[in-house]
Protein backbone atom coordinates (compact mmCIF):
# COMPACT_ATOMS: atom_id res chain seq x y z
CA UNK A 1 0.00 0.00 0.00
CA UNK A 2 1.53 3.80 -0.81
CA UNK A 3 1.33 5.82 1.59
CA UNK A 4 -1.77 8.24 1.47
CA UNK A 5 -0.87 11.62 1.75
CA UNK A 6 -2.38 15.49 1.73
CA UNK A 7 -1.19 18.08 0.15
CA UNK A 8 -3.13 20.91 2.29
CA UNK A 9 -1.52 19.55 5.52
CA UNK A 10 1.51 20.90 7.31
CA UNK A 11 2.56 17.40 8.58
CA UNK A 12 2.44 15.46 5.21
CA UNK A 13 4.44 19.07 4.02
CA UNK A 14 7.30 18.00 6.84
CA UNK A 15 7.33 14.46 5.48
CA UNK A 16 7.73 15.13 1.90
CA UNK A 17 10.67 17.63 3.27
CA UNK A 18 9.04 20.93 1.88
CA UNK A 19 8.92 22.28 5.47
CA UNK A 20 11.92 21.43 7.54
CA UNK A 21 12.04 19.69 10.88
CA UNK A 22 14.36 19.01 13.58
CA UNK A 23 13.68 15.00 12.41
CA UNK A 24 14.42 12.56 15.18
CA UNK A 25 13.57 9.43 13.96
CA UNK A 26 12.73 8.28 10.35
CA UNK A 27 11.45 4.98 8.70
CA UNK A 28 9.18 4.15 6.01
CA UNK A 29 6.07 4.54 8.16
CA UNK A 30 6.89 6.72 11.06
CA UNK A 31 8.88 10.17 11.51
CA UNK A 32 9.41 11.52 15.16
CA UNK A 33 10.57 15.45 15.59
CA UNK A 34 10.61 18.28 18.56
CA UNK A 35 7.83 20.08 18.51
CA UNK A 36 8.45 23.83 17.83
CA UNK A 37 5.78 24.89 20.72
CA UNK A 38 7.30 22.81 23.56
CA UNK A 39 5.50 22.37 26.59
CA UNK A 40 8.65 21.47 28.24
CA UNK A 41 12.18 20.76 27.01
CA UNK A 42 11.90 17.61 25.26
CA UNK A 43 8.67 17.77 24.28
CA UNK A 44 8.68 15.70 20.59
CA UNK A 45 6.35 14.42 18.18
CA UNK A 46 5.83 10.96 16.92
CA UNK A 47 3.52 10.78 13.48
CA UNK A 48 2.71 7.60 11.15
CA UNK A 49 3.23 8.86 7.52
CA UNK A 50 -0.15 7.81 6.30
CA UNK A 51 -2.37 10.82 6.50
CA UNK A 52 -5.04 10.38 7.88
CA UNK A 53 -7.08 12.95 10.69
CA UNK A 54 -7.87 10.65 13.57
CA UNK A 55 -6.46 7.57 14.97
CA UNK A 56 -9.40 5.51 13.73
CA UNK A 57 -8.08 6.66 10.39
CA UNK A 58 -5.04 5.03 10.36
CA UNK A 59 -4.45 1.15 9.53
CA UNK A 60 -3.15 -0.85 12.00
CA UNK A 61 -0.02 -1.75 9.59
CA UNK A 62 1.02 1.95 9.94
CA UNK A 63 0.81 1.97 13.70
CA UNK A 64 3.25 -0.84 14.64
CA UNK A 65 6.56 1.64 15.36
CA UNK A 66 4.46 4.44 16.58
CA UNK A 67 4.86 2.83 20.60
CA UNK A 68 8.58 1.50 20.28
CA UNK A 69 9.73 5.18 18.76
CA UNK A 70 7.67 7.22 21.39
CA UNK A 71 9.91 4.64 23.99
CA UNK A 72 13.23 5.56 22.30
CA UNK A 73 12.16 9.26 22.64
CA UNK A 74 11.46 9.47 26.21
CA UNK A 75 14.75 6.90 27.14
CA UNK A 76 16.66 9.81 24.83
CA UNK A 77 15.19 13.06 26.63
CA UNK A 78 16.06 11.29 29.81
CA UNK A 79 12.65 12.16 31.33
CA UNK A 80 11.46 10.58 34.56
CA UNK A 81 7.96 12.08 34.61
CA UNK A 82 6.45 12.27 31.26
CA UNK A 83 2.96 12.05 29.09
CA UNK A 84 1.82 10.35 25.90
CA UNK A 85 -1.06 12.24 24.31
CA UNK A 86 -2.62 12.09 20.98
CA UNK A 87 -5.56 14.34 20.21
CA UNK A 88 -8.64 13.13 18.25
CA UNK A 89 -10.78 16.23 16.80
CA UNK A 90 -11.17 19.86 17.87
CA UNK A 91 -12.78 19.65 21.35
CA UNK A 92 -10.16 17.57 22.64
CA UNK A 93 -7.70 19.66 21.62
CA UNK A 94 -6.57 18.50 18.21
CA UNK A 95 -5.25 21.19 16.34
CA UNK A 96 -3.53 19.65 12.94
CA UNK A 97 -5.48 17.06 11.49
CA UNK A 98 -2.84 14.49 11.14
CA UNK A 99 -2.21 12.16 13.56
CA UNK A 100 0.23 12.66 15.93
CA UNK A 101 1.34 11.39 19.04
CA UNK A 102 2.89 14.31 22.06
CA UNK A 103 5.82 13.10 23.77
CA UNK A 104 5.52 15.24 26.62
CA UNK A 105 8.27 15.67 29.85
CA UNK A 106 6.88 16.85 33.04
CA UNK A 107 10.21 18.19 34.75
CA UNK A 108 7.84 19.96 37.19
CA UNK A 109 4.49 20.89 38.01
CA UNK A 110 4.44 24.35 35.86
CA UNK A 111 6.02 23.06 32.78
CA UNK A 112 4.30 20.35 30.44
CA UNK A 113 0.95 18.88 29.68
CA UNK A 114 -1.60 20.25 32.24
CA UNK A 115 -4.27 17.44 33.23
CA UNK A 116 -7.32 18.42 34.15
CA UNK A 117 -9.37 15.43 35.73
CA UNK A 118 -13.00 15.94 36.06
CA UNK A 119 -13.71 12.63 37.72
CA UNK A 120 -17.42 11.51 37.88
CA UNK A 121 -19.05 9.30 40.57
CA UNK A 122 -19.57 5.72 40.34
CA UNK A 123 -22.62 4.86 39.39
CA UNK A 124 -22.14 0.75 39.06
CA UNK A 125 -25.81 0.03 37.01
CA UNK A 126 -25.28 2.49 34.08
CA UNK A 127 -21.41 1.48 33.56
CA UNK A 128 -23.09 -2.05 33.49
CA UNK A 129 -25.13 -1.17 30.94
CA UNK A 130 -22.86 1.22 29.05
CA UNK A 131 -20.59 -1.74 29.31
CA UNK A 132 -23.19 -4.49 27.58
CA UNK A 133 -23.76 -1.69 24.49
CA UNK A 134 -19.73 -0.93 24.40
CA UNK A 135 -18.84 -4.86 24.48
CA UNK A 136 -21.61 -5.53 21.66
CA UNK A 137 -19.79 -3.25 19.57
CA UNK A 138 -16.19 -4.63 19.89
CA UNK B 1 9.11 -15.22 27.81
CA UNK B 2 6.38 -15.74 30.09
CA UNK B 3 4.25 -12.39 31.09
CA UNK B 4 5.37 -10.51 34.18
CA UNK B 5 3.39 -9.84 36.74
CA UNK B 6 3.52 -8.04 40.45
CA UNK B 7 1.21 -9.47 43.05
CA UNK B 8 0.78 -6.16 44.90
CA UNK B 9 -0.05 -4.45 41.68
CA UNK B 10 -4.37 -3.96 41.33
CA UNK B 11 -3.97 -4.45 37.25
CA UNK B 12 -1.87 -7.28 37.60
CA UNK B 13 -4.91 -8.83 40.32
CA UNK B 14 -7.75 -7.76 37.42
CA UNK B 15 -5.81 -9.23 34.89
CA UNK B 16 -5.66 -12.52 37.18
CA UNK B 17 -9.56 -12.13 37.56
CA UNK B 18 -8.79 -11.62 41.71
CA UNK B 19 -10.58 -8.29 41.03
CA UNK B 20 -13.31 -8.13 38.83
CA UNK B 21 -13.61 -5.51 35.93
CA UNK B 22 -15.97 -4.58 32.84
CA UNK B 23 -13.94 -6.62 30.11
CA UNK B 24 -14.12 -5.39 26.94
CA UNK B 25 -10.89 -7.04 25.13
CA UNK B 26 -8.71 -9.84 25.73
CA UNK B 27 -6.11 -11.56 24.27
CA UNK B 28 -2.47 -13.32 25.18
CA UNK B 29 -0.50 -9.90 25.59
CA UNK B 30 -3.35 -7.41 26.03
CA UNK B 31 -6.47 -6.30 28.31
CA UNK B 32 -9.02 -3.80 27.87
CA UNK B 33 -12.19 -2.46 30.29
CA UNK B 34 -14.28 0.21 31.40
CA UNK B 35 -12.52 3.24 34.07
CA UNK B 36 -14.75 2.69 37.17
CA UNK B 37 -13.91 6.32 38.19
CA UNK B 38 -14.69 7.65 34.66
CA UNK B 39 -14.31 11.79 33.22
CA UNK B 40 -16.58 10.51 30.43
CA UNK B 41 -19.64 7.85 29.25
CA UNK B 42 -17.11 5.66 27.46
CA UNK B 43 -14.01 6.16 28.76
CA UNK B 44 -12.10 2.69 28.86
CA UNK B 45 -8.42 1.47 29.49
CA UNK B 46 -5.90 -0.37 27.37
CA UNK B 47 -3.04 -2.14 29.04
CA UNK B 48 -0.27 -4.43 28.60
CA UNK B 49 -0.81 -7.64 30.35
CA UNK B 50 2.82 -7.58 31.08
CA UNK B 51 3.80 -5.50 34.44
CA UNK B 52 5.95 -2.65 34.02
CA UNK B 53 5.73 0.88 35.92
CA UNK B 54 6.50 3.14 33.06
CA UNK B 55 6.36 2.56 28.91
CA UNK B 56 9.86 2.30 28.68
CA UNK B 57 9.76 -0.90 30.97
CA UNK B 58 7.41 -2.54 28.78
CA UNK B 59 9.07 -4.53 26.07
CA UNK B 60 8.46 -3.73 22.09
CA UNK B 61 6.58 -7.02 21.14
CA UNK B 62 4.28 -6.26 23.83
CA UNK B 63 2.33 -3.18 23.01
CA UNK B 64 1.48 -4.32 19.32
CA UNK B 65 -2.04 -4.66 19.96
CA UNK B 66 -2.44 -1.48 22.23
CA UNK B 67 -3.22 0.70 19.54
CA UNK B 68 -5.66 -1.21 17.41
CA UNK B 69 -7.63 -2.37 20.77
CA UNK B 70 -7.99 1.80 21.18
CA UNK B 71 -9.08 2.32 17.63
CA UNK B 72 -11.54 -0.57 18.64
CA UNK B 73 -12.67 1.05 21.92
CA UNK B 74 -12.51 4.52 20.20
CA UNK B 75 -14.80 3.10 17.30
CA UNK B 76 -17.15 0.91 19.58
CA UNK B 77 -18.03 4.02 22.19
CA UNK B 78 -18.66 5.86 19.22
CA UNK B 79 -17.20 9.14 20.16
CA UNK B 80 -16.04 11.54 17.67
CA UNK B 81 -13.56 14.00 19.57
CA UNK B 82 -11.61 11.88 22.50
CA UNK B 83 -8.17 11.89 24.02
CA UNK B 84 -5.87 8.97 24.60
CA UNK B 85 -3.74 9.37 27.27
CA UNK B 86 -0.97 7.71 29.21
CA UNK B 87 0.83 8.69 32.05
CA UNK B 88 4.67 8.13 33.17
CA UNK B 89 5.55 8.82 37.06
CA UNK B 90 3.34 10.66 39.54
CA UNK B 91 4.10 14.07 39.03
CA UNK B 92 2.51 13.32 35.81
CA UNK B 93 -0.79 12.49 36.87
CA UNK B 94 -0.22 8.62 37.02
CA UNK B 95 -2.38 6.74 39.70
CA UNK B 96 -1.75 3.24 39.34
CA UNK B 97 1.99 1.52 38.72
CA UNK B 98 1.19 -0.49 35.44
CA UNK B 99 1.38 1.18 32.30
CA UNK B 100 -2.41 2.37 31.08
CA UNK B 101 -3.63 3.94 28.34
CA UNK B 102 -6.42 6.20 28.71
CA UNK B 103 -9.38 6.35 26.41
CA UNK B 104 -10.90 9.40 26.92
CA UNK B 105 -14.68 10.45 24.69
CA UNK B 106 -14.36 14.40 24.72
CA UNK B 107 -18.18 15.15 24.57
CA UNK B 108 -18.02 18.45 25.41
CA UNK B 109 -16.12 20.98 26.98
CA UNK B 110 -16.54 20.23 30.95
CA UNK B 111 -16.75 16.07 30.48
CA UNK B 112 -13.50 14.39 29.77
CA UNK B 113 -9.87 15.33 29.91
CA UNK B 114 -8.81 18.74 30.16
CA UNK B 115 -6.02 19.50 28.68
CA UNK B 116 -3.86 22.60 30.23
CA UNK B 117 -1.10 23.54 27.40
CA UNK B 118 1.17 25.90 28.83
CA UNK B 119 3.36 26.68 25.90
CA UNK B 120 6.56 27.76 25.53
CA UNK B 121 8.54 30.89 23.95
CA UNK B 122 10.05 29.09 20.63
CA UNK B 123 13.43 29.49 20.88
CA UNK B 124 15.16 27.88 17.74
CA UNK B 125 19.02 28.38 18.74
CA UNK B 126 17.94 26.53 22.20
CA UNK B 127 16.04 24.00 19.88
CA UNK B 128 18.53 23.53 18.27
CA UNK B 129 21.00 22.41 20.92
CA UNK B 130 18.49 20.49 22.17
CA UNK B 131 18.02 18.24 18.84
CA UNK B 132 21.50 17.34 18.88
CA UNK B 133 21.66 16.40 22.23
CA UNK B 134 18.66 13.60 21.85
CA UNK B 135 19.51 12.81 18.23
CA UNK B 136 22.86 11.87 19.57
CA UNK B 137 21.12 9.58 22.47
CA UNK B 138 18.08 7.98 19.67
Amino acid sequence: MSTKMSAACIFCKIIKGEIPCFKLFESDKTLAFLDINPLSKGHALVIPKHHGEKLTDIPDDQLGEILPVVKRLAAATGAKDWNLLQNNGKLAHQEVGHVHFHMIPKPNEKEGLGVGWPMQATDMDKLKALFEDIKGKM
